[in-house]
């Protein structure tokens, strides 16, 4: 296995997933690339604003169905589901004690981390508009908020290219 | 962030997904990148056939369990769910109201934008078998049925690749 | 399309799912890859670690939770649930007798044709810390436990890079 650290290989992530154990994942490779010295962005789409959200970052939209979506779409980071075995919640709660037990970071331990390691965080327009989100209702650490074109222009230039 | 437009950088995406929500991701990307002058390809594999499939186009296979796929897996662009939240078809009746509202395109919209733009639409051989689907059952805007190799021998050119 | 067989394009795949039908997809396009010469990696995480482990294989942590785990994510190659239409199990039984009818291979036959191709095998490190697995618990095929560092080395050298 090539163990060289080669400089300048960039990564981009679509992160399209809100459960708990993709947006680990996704952040997992994310921190690894970064601390490789290697350019990482996140495009977090869908499901995925969820990982960024503030806590109790509503979706504002004043459309009924947004207002809906806030009661049965409530997330942040500190609270993902799991996309199996998520046993109405108490999967997440033992994945992340045995996480800690293992000294696996949490994922606002991850976030922190990637973007101390100068990750790249792009919320999506398009499902921000759909979902009634505004730029300020994502946590500090999240950049310019961009569309589908912006993404291919970096998505482009990248040798790993991630859908999650 | 690089703006340059930059002709010839392939993207091929294999849609294995017959949610609404990550055709739809599939579609915007495919779509933005087309009309950036990216060639793109999809390939349609196992759920994401459903996607490609006519109004009515049912599972053909003589095979009780082929018959019984047309039961639980009927589906067509106009008639997918989502994969989260789907909340017996009302999930998606919900998203399609908010993205006709904010003007983002419905998934027939996006399929006939995308063949507009050139975006190919290759439907997976071996997934076909199995279901028992025949070309026929698939829109008009689908081209050749091909197999893994022929993916792998466009995926190999391609800079973006994702698994959709 | 260009059917020039170009050697020594690599392949790397993260598979993160323990689906049947995502394991399925993912070892098409490995086997496929292998069969055309690409050097082809599989970096398995989270539940995809359940694709290579033993037959009777179970989780070996002493944690409790570790212990109930063994009961809701007890897999093995023989034995994965469906991604969609799993029906309690029904939906793998019908996909595995649709596919033999068709002649599609089994997973384990796909495993060991993938293994004699000199598809690489790594389990990742930290889920099977997380999970409580060793390297006794996988499949003989399986290669080196590695890490998210070692994993991107290989990505970033591969052209077709995949997340399942």
């Amino acid at each position: 296995m090539q163990q060289t650290i080669q400089k300048k290989t960039p990564v981009t992530i679509v992160l399209f997933s809100g459960d708990m154990d993709k947006a680990m994942a996704a952040f997992v490779i994310a921190t690894a690339a970064a601390s490789m010295g290697m350019p990482v962005s996140i495009f977090f789409t869908f499901w995925g604003l969820n990982v960024i959200k503030k806590k109790g970052g509503l979706i504002k939209g004043q459309h009924w169905m947004q207002k809906m979506l806030n009661i049965v779409n409530y997330g942040h980071a500190r609270k993902l589901a799991l996309s199996k075995l998520n046993m109405l919640g108490m999967g997440p709660v033992m994945m992340k004690e045995m996480m800690s037990k293992k000294r696996v970071p949490s994922m606002d331990e991850f976030i922190k981390t990637a973007a101390a390691l100068g990750v790249k965080f792009y919320p999506c327009e398009m499902s921000m508009t759909v979902m009634g989100l505004k730029k300020e209702d994502f946590i500090d650490e999240c950049g310019e908020v961009i569309g589908a074109v912006s993404y291919l222009s970096i998505a482009k230039e990248s040798n790993i290219n991630l859908f999650i």
